[in-house]
């Protein structure tokens, strides 16, 4: 399914071109005001709705493609859409319409002795290059939240989601043009050649401020390796519980099952158990009993088969595996520091939780942990956007930069520094 | 000077083990206390007091060194240490221990209707590489202001300040070892080696999150181009003054001579002016009467040329062009919406300013620039971390991640989601 008839230099000018025509556009959307913007997602959504006949047609060409090319059944499920997935794509937009804009708050201020007034305000990015895989409403959600956030969007989709995500983005560009917002500001990338997202991960000439990856491990690991401006993403969530001696044993089984097999293919899915020594005698069997009837397989280390003799032997790559799968690693540790050093050294720097009825050992715990998210007798599985009352989300960060954790309009935005003054000069 | 004793494998060895020192530094600072790392500026202060003889005896070889090998006068100037200059040194340090500690700080905090309490908190960004050329000062400013925000900081000096540094760095690190800090949170590369501002670069296999360089443009070139990880740097300062059409005439002279002439080396200072076309017979003449008498040397377009002759001929380069002396480039622009068009063709994003009398013209330019700070009725030349108010700065960014304008300890900071709940699971 390669674009034949295009040359890789006739692909970097059309990444070019559409470079520029994203900055053009985002210098528009910087001084969009919200009513615009708000016009411009609920128009989109009305197109999408509008074009239910036009995308269930073009999707069904993708998933002819994807039938012919002997995809597995789940992937080809994920790049399904029905009336009922074109619907929650509208509603999404509309949501996202419904939040309040993130641009122009103050987010400080404050007075000189010089009577010069100065502020920090939220301006948008600029342009943000979304590079997704199978699922076509990615599309929708990102260009609506990079939007919401005054952001050009530049979209790639994946091969295999490119007719529907050319129908759907027809939807978004008609939702700009009702509200006089330029067909720029979310562009799809028109060619399934890969040379595109080389392009794109060099920043097309300093026309990209940001690339958000959304996809697997292999995807997010080229975008690091790769892209030559800033990258909103995480690798991987190596999340662990760790059940500390004054974990409540009753809370302690609900939240490891939780966090674990709540759903077993999500970031925020704990892969580890680390279960203190104190109480490895009186938690650990319960624990791993609940785990172990839910079908999930228990990998630990020595002392935890000699305690649950079911458990297979983790071997030292257990501790650094994501498995996205019903699978947990658990080892015995000695109390929080020992739970620390263990997160520090295997993780990812997702999330972590502690289950502790001390407070002293929690804030050891979250105080000590250098993850995006920490948390205090709560499941790993509120990594989320939506959980966190964000409305929405382009995904979750582990990077340091910016943004860290989930990634929502608030995250999509910069700042500026407003100086105000009556003519002050510097002596 | 290079040192030749050591091979370039032997300096990529040296600076992965300095990454390593300085994230397991990181580590053990990220949960210093405000107690101990003031007490650490503290105590770095009075080291680099005691070991004021020490430091002449390092500088007077670095100046024998710079003689020898025929530097400039003005380059020599700022690779000097006096009895003044040290005490300065102190007392800057001594300044970043009195400011308030940036870690720690609640930066949002909210309740989830499921009980659970979601705090984003200021953590430290972990390890900063800061690259600087002549001054030796920046030693001890930038490894305090790394350490106020519970950073661990690799300095890489100038080869000509080698030996100078490397007595200040000594003082810093007695000054860590009083607070029972690890010595390695600060640490000096201890070898001219070039080939280890490019193992810097790299990142240190992930052990580098952040680097800052410090100099001239061809150093920040070079960092923006090679570096693997995120930079805080303005590459140049391209500012504008802008005179609209309700602009005092007084206070438009004012602020042109000052942000034009108070010093024409720092960033701040002012390259390009442009001058609304309806005022353009009543202000242009009298700002640049001003500008000439104190001897800054003017370079006009054709209708600058045709209202004040004295002026030279501006080519398309002078808008693209940062001075940093005594010469000034003039446009003469119809109204707010020119001058934006402008500064967004030519500028560098770093400080505008817009004189005017008119909010609803001010408020345009404010929103419309896309620079880290925009000034209204004041001079660019407060683009400065000291007039922000922020205590200090290791530089000014123009970036739109994370840190922009001013970087102050508040901006080398880092933050994470701490969630707490009673147990709380995901449905």
């Amino acid at each position: 399914m390669l674009d034949k008839t295009r040359t890789p230099d006739d692909v970097a000018g059309l990444m070019a071109g559409i470079g520029r025509t994203a900055r053009a556009a985002a210098r528009r959307l910087a001084v969009a005001s919200p009513a615009e913007k708000t016009a411009a997602l609920v128009a989109m959504a009305a197109a999408v709705r509008a074009a239910r006949g036009e995308i269930l047609a073009a999707n069904a060409l993708d998933l002819a493609a994807m039938q012919g090319a002997g995809q597995a059944a789940s992937f080809i499920d994920r790049g399904t859409l029905t009336p009922a997935r074109i619907e929650a794509i509208a509603v999404a937009l509309e949501d996202i319409a419904a939040l309040p804009d993130p641009v122009g708050r103050t987010l400080a201020a404050w007075e000189r002795p010089n009577g010069l007034k100065i502020e920090r305000v939220a301006t948008p990015l600029g342009v943000i290059g979304i590079i997704f895989e199978s699922r076509p409403n990615v599309c929708a959600d990102a260009g609506g939240l990079a939007l919401k956030a005054g952001n050009a969007a530049i979209l790639r989709c994946g091969s295999d989601s490119f007719e529907s995500c050319t129908a759907i983005h027809r939807a978004l560009v008609a939702g700009l043009e009702v509200a006089g917002l330029p067909a720029g500001a979310i562009q799809l990338v028109p060619t399934r050649d890969r040379a595109a997202v080389g392009a794109l991960l060099s920043g097309l000439g300093g026309n990209v401020d940001v690339i958000v990856p959304r996809g697997g491990k292999s995807l997010v690991a080229r975008v690091q390796a790769e892209a030559r401006v800033p990258v909103f993403a995480h690798l991987e969530g190596i999340c662990h519980v760790y059940v500390d001696k004054a974990a409540d044993l009753a809370m302690a089984r609900a939240i490891t099952l939780n966090a674990k097999l709540r759903r077993t293919g999500v970031c925020g899915s704990a892969e580890t158990l680390l279960v203190d020594r104190a109480v490895a005698g009186s938690h650990l069997g319960p624990i791993l009993d609940d785990l172990a009837a839910m079908g999930c397989e228990i990998r630990g280390d020595a002392e935890v088969r000699a305690l649950w003799p079911a458990a297979l032997a983790a071997t030292e790559d257990d501790w650094r595996t994501e498995y996205l799968d019903a699978i947990l690693s658990v080892r015995i540790v000695d109390g929080v520091d020992a739970a620390i050093e263990h997160i520090e050294t295997y993780g990812s720097h997702h999330t972590e939780a502690i289950v502790t009825g001390d407070a002293e050992a929690a804030e050891r715990f979250m105080n000590g942990i250098d993850s995006a998210i920490v948390a205090w007798n709560a499941s790993t599985q509120f990594a989320d956007g939506g959980e966190f009352g964000m409305g929405a989300e382009i995904g979750i960060a582990t990077g340091k930069m910016h943004a860290r954790g989930p990634v929502g309009a608030e995250q999509l935005t910069s700042f500026k520094y407003r100086v105000i003054g009556t003519g002050q000069t510097r002596p």
